[in-house]
C-alpha cells in the first residue's frame, strides 16, 4: 500500500521483526452502500481508482456500518411491534418503543438503564447477543439514509470479515487481514473508541508471555489487544460523518492465524473490573 | 515527519479538512533513560540521527516509563516499610508487601482485590491518586534495570507532557502535541491497550456535537477520545519490550488547545458501566 513502508513483505512469523513505521490510508470514493451490494468489490474498485494496490500483510479496517448495510441489517422501526417490556423501558427512558424493542431483540441481557434529569432520552447498556457490552446493543440511528430506520451489527461479524478478506485475497493474490469495528463507550473513561467486533486472520491478542522486556525480565501478563489497537487507531482517520469507512494499515507486525473477535470478550467470571 | 503525508501544514482549526492518511514513525536509538536525563533532548538527538525533522502538527506519543525514569519516579522496594494494611493485602494476594505498600501510597482507593486459585499472585485494581482506575495503581516491575525496583507514573503527567512539548517546540520551531501513555487492562474486554495519562495541546476528546453525519442527521453523542485513539494506536509500534518508547504521528487532523488527560476520567456518578 505505502511504498515507503516495510509492509510489502510477507506477514512475518517472526515476533522480533523490527518494523519502524506504520501507514494508515483511507480508501476514498466508496459509494453509498445498499443492501445486496458486494462490499469487497466496491473496495477493490475504489482502490483501483486510487491506483493503490494492496500488499502482503496489509490489514483492512472496516466500519461495521457498511458491512451491515451490504448485508441488509437495517430495521424499519415502523414494522416493529414493541413488547410489554419494551413499552415499560421506553416510558422510563423516554425512548422510542420500537427502538427499545429492537435493542431487546439484539440483546441477551440488559446490564443497566439510566436517564439523568438533564437528558432528553435515557441509555440502555446491554449485552449484545454476540457478547459485546455496549450502549443500545449497538443499534444505531446515525448514517442511515432512511428516516425511522436503524442499523444493527452484522449477523456474524467474524464470518463477514472472513468473507471480505477471502474476496480481497482472491482478487489481489495478497495475504491480507480484516478487522470490522464499532464505536463503543467505555467504563471509567470518557469518550468513544472503535473496537474490533469481527476478525479475519488478524489475531485478537498477541500473547507476549515468555518474551522478555528490555532488561531480560519475563513479561508475564503483557497481552496487547492487537485487533482493538487497530480498531482504535482507525478512529483517527475514519471520519465520524461516516464517509471514510475503510482504511488500509500497512507495516503492522502481525502473524496471520484463525481468529475471532469473541476472544476479546472477557468471561463474566474473570471480570475484575465490574 | 513523513514527506508523503499532509502533516507538514499547520494544525488546522477546520474540523472538515479531509486528511486521507496518517504515518506513525518509531523514534529509534533513544538510549536507556536514567533519573535526571533530559528526555526531550534525547528525543531531539535521536530524530537528528534519523534525519527526520518534525513538522507542524506532528504528535509525539511517549510511553510513560521513559518519562518516569527521567523524573526519578523509581522506588527501591528495600526502602519501603509496609503498613499493617499492606501486610494484610500482601498475605491475601501472595504479593510482595513492599510492592503492595507502594501501590497503596499511589492509590486514593482500592477498587477490588482478586486472586484466583490458579494464580501465583493476585491483582489489585486501584484508583490511582490521579484518578485513573487500573491494575496495581500503575506500579510496574517491567523495564526497570535494577532488581527490586518499581516504576511509578510521573508525578504530574500533564505537566511532564507540557514540559517535553515546550522543549521540542522551542528547539524545532514547530507546533507539536504530546501524549504520554500507559498500558491498561479493560473492563469487559480482554487484552491490554495503551491509554493517555498525560497531554500537551492534544485534545482528550473531540466534541462532534452539532456536526452532522453523512445524511445530515445531527451527531448528538459522538465524542471520540482522540488522545486514547493515539495512545491505542501507539501500541501497534511501541514494542512491548520497551525499546521503542517514542513515536511520531504525522497527518492527524487535530486542533491544539489546552488539554489534560483528566478529561478522560469518567466522573464516578456518571459511570453507567460500573
Amino acid at each position: 500500500m505505502n511504498q515507503a513502508s516495510t509492509a510489502s513483505s510477507e506477514p512475518t512469523t517472526d515476533q522480533h521483526t523490527d518494523r519502524q513505521s506504520i501507514h494508515i490510508q483511507a480508501v476514498t470514493g466508496i459509494p453509498d452502500i445498499k443492501p445486496g451490494d458486494d462490499l469487497a468489490a466496491e473496495i477493490l474498485i475504489a482502490l483501483k481508482n486510487m491506483q493503490l494496490p494492496l500488499a502482503h500483510g496489509d490489514i483492512l479496517v472496516i466500519a461495521h456500518k457498511v458491512v451491515s448495510k451490504a448485508e441488509g441489517q437495517i430495521v424499519d422501526l415502523a414494522t416493529v411491534t414493541p413488547s410489554a417490556e419494551a413499552l415499560e423501558i421506553a416510558k422510563k427512558l423516554n425512548k422510542d418503543p420500537a427502538k427499545v424493542e429492537t435493542v431487546l431483540r439484539e440483546s441477551s441481557q440488559i446490564v443497566r438503564t439510566s436517564k439523568r434529569a438533564d437528558q432528553d432520552e435515557g441509555l440502555i447498556i446491554a449485552k449484545h447477543r454476540l457478547g459485546f457490552i455496549c450502549a443500545n446493543a449497538a443499534v444505531d440511528e446515525s448514517n442511515v439514509d432512511q428516516q425511522n430506520h436503524v442499523i444493527l451489527l452484522p449477523k456474524d461479524p467474524d464470518a463477514s470479515a472472513r468473507s471480505i478478506c477471502a474476496a480481497l485475497e482472491q482478487a489481489t493474490g495478497k495475504k491480507l487481514g480484516v478487522v470490522i469495528t464499532d464505536t463503543f463507550g467505555r467504563p471509567w473513561r470518557m469518550g468513544l473508541v472503535n473496537v474490533a467486533i469481527g476478525l479475519a486472520k488478524v489475531p485478537a491478542k498477541v500473547d507476549m508471555a515468555g518474551e522478555t522486556d528490555a532488561y531480560g525480565r519475563e513479561l508475564k501478563v503483557t497481552v496487547p489487544a492487537l485487533a482493538d489497537e487497530l480498531a482504535a487507531a482507525s478512529g483517527l482517520l475514519m471520519s465520524k460523518e461516516g464517509k471514510k469507512p475503510v482504511l488500509v494499515f500497512s507495516g503492522v507486525q502481525w502473524t496471520p492465524r484463525a481468529s475471532s473477535a469473541q476472544e476479546l470478550i472477557r468471561p463474566t467470571g474473570e471480570d475484575l473490573f465490574k
